[in-house]
């Protein structure tokens, strides 16, 4: 399945969703579904959280890693009930991953890609708009809770989470032949806020500290090394894939690391691509992410580099062909300018 | 990665692959590599057929199933050395799947997608022009056999298969960086066999009766309902993913089949769609693929309908729209038409 990258542009996307309200259609990023009585065995297995601290109606943002600690997926972990979860996936399958771990633990257990199909309503208005439509304590719900909930009768699970930066929600529908009918209708009651499509945007998630799977990570990394040490469950009794890896890794300390970097220069233009990190002639590592930042007034990304050019604070060189230009490392989240500064 | 499916029609390309030579462009066809110590272990655990009786540089066609017996997977399968293989695959991917299998039994293997990327060379010709670049000993290969080569140092595989229906091989580049290079330099040896650019034929492969993942079957369909039992070894005490339970199904016999069909009135264009198959009023199956053969001069296609009705020379009504043509079933494959019939 393939995503909508562009409806304007980068930065009038951006502009909507930080004063207004957007609507991203992100249905190709597929949940999986695990039910039965041993969800939670599985779901605890395939996941770097401690999932029995998880209730009904709760989500997490989790790690899914292969035996090496190796990154799989990073998605959203929602419990709908004791027995049933969806890992709301980044841009990678794990189906069969699940699939294949379920079976051959002789797990009784149905994983499966349910008919859910997820969309993203972020920025300053969403609140408003959440709260037309579906009410106050909908509205109100704490951050990375969600309800199941109806629309006009149309089955839905509407979260207090995103991809953003800004203030925001996520309506997962639960029918796929009502998707058009769903993005008609909420345009429909936006129209007051001034809402407007959009895509996952560059320039707010780098912005907001947001990392992207398959640019700022893939299974080469491990969460240790970007600094999601509170994300893994190191301790205590529950085995999960990659758990006796990461402990050794921790226990060793990690030889790379993931940070920011506010980079000099003319404004950047966001591109997928990567560019080489340099300490003088040395090749530390690698730029993953880099963007423009209008609210910074900087260039804003993410370096992966050896351990010890991670620190804040230090000066590294980015190779971008022949323009290598000076960036200077600091802490994820970036600090915001104030107002007066 | 996407895959090109018409250069000129679909006709004008079954002209050319049937009197000719044409070479398509699969490479988002990926392989995943089984290397290692246990690399025989794991590909016997992951796949139907007895991997014990391949020998270096020969290939099978096998199925890779689910715990239940559904397919995952028809790859065609290479054994390059007792610790090496490829699983040239169909559309689907199957990395996770082999990774967290090959990881869960706690086997020492390394499972990877390799720099290798297929092509096909099909038709009459194709055995002249692989005979000009490679040599006799290439040419005359057996079928389902396969060598390590290369072209101008450039290294390759060349095995005899193709997914055809016609004489053919299948090119595996080793240095994705030459694609573009091996594309040209293809043509223009093929060129006084009059080359041309082609994608698998929907046409060629059903009139030689062969099935397309994802279109005739999926995880839904086992082997043995696709009368496929010679390829899967249900004796003998190596095990596989799927054994017991397509065990099970042998002793109990199938309850659907797949069977081939000649459908009536005008003349088909192929679409990937499925359509209804009834007796009378009753619902007995689905009608997976069809289209009009200028060698058959007939709607040729295949049904996946409930066992009773597989029989050949049973008649069956399909279900286009308003349009309810007659078919009446045949085996697979199904049998030229003589010349002078």
């Amino acid at each position: 399945m393939l995503l909508p990258t562009r409806y304007t542009s980068m930065l009038e996307e951006y502009e909507a969703l930080t004063t207004a309200v957007t609507i991203w259609d992100v249905a190709a990023q597929r949940q999986v579904e695990i039910q039965g009585p041993d969800a939670t065995a599985l779901t605890q297995y395939l996941t770097t959280r401690d999932v029995t601290r998880i209730k009904p109606g709760q989500a997490r943002y989790t790690f899914i890693c292969n035996h090496a600690g190796g990154i799989l997926n990073d998605p959203v972990l929602l419990k709908l009930a004791d027995d049933h979860y969806w890992l709301s996936l980044a841009d990678r399958d794990i189906l069969l991953w699940a699939q294949a771990v379920g079976a051959e633990r002789g797990w009784n257990v149905a994983v499966r890609e349910p008919d859910v199909s997820p969309l993203q309503i972020q920025g300053p208005k969403s609140g408003d708009l959440i709260g037309d439509l579906f009410g106050e304590a909908v509205r109100d719900q704490k951050y990375y809770n969600f309800v199941e909930t109806e629309l006009d009768g149309v089955p839905l699970v509407v979260s207090r989470t995103g991809w953003s930066g800004e203030f925001g929600y996520e309506v997962f529908l639960r029918d796929g032949s009502r998707g058009e009918w769903l993005w008609d209708r909420l345009f429909a009651a936006g129209e007051s806020y001034r809402a407007s499509p959009a895509c996952p945007n560059q320039i707010r998630r780098i912005e907001g500290g947001m990392l992207s799977y398959g640019t700022d990570m893939d299974d080469s990394v491990t969460p240790l090394e970007l600094g999601f040490e509170k994300f893994v469950q190191l301790v205590g009794p529950d085995d999960f894939i990659g758990k006796a890896a990461l402990r050794a890794q921790a226990e060793r300390g990690v030889e790379h690391r993931l940070t920011g970097i506010r980079v000099g220069g003319d404004p950047i233009l966001y591109n997928p691509e990567h560019h080489d990190v340099l300490v003088g002639d040395s090749y530390v590592g690698r730029l993953t992410s880099v963007v423009y930042s209008p609210r910074f007034e900087a260039n804003l990304g993410f370096v992966f580099v050896t351990a010890e050019h991670a620190d804040p604070g230090t000066e590294l060189d980015i190779v971008f062909g022949q323009d290598v230009r000076r960036g200077v490392t600091e802490p994820i989240p970036f600090v915001e300018p104030t107002k007066n500064g």
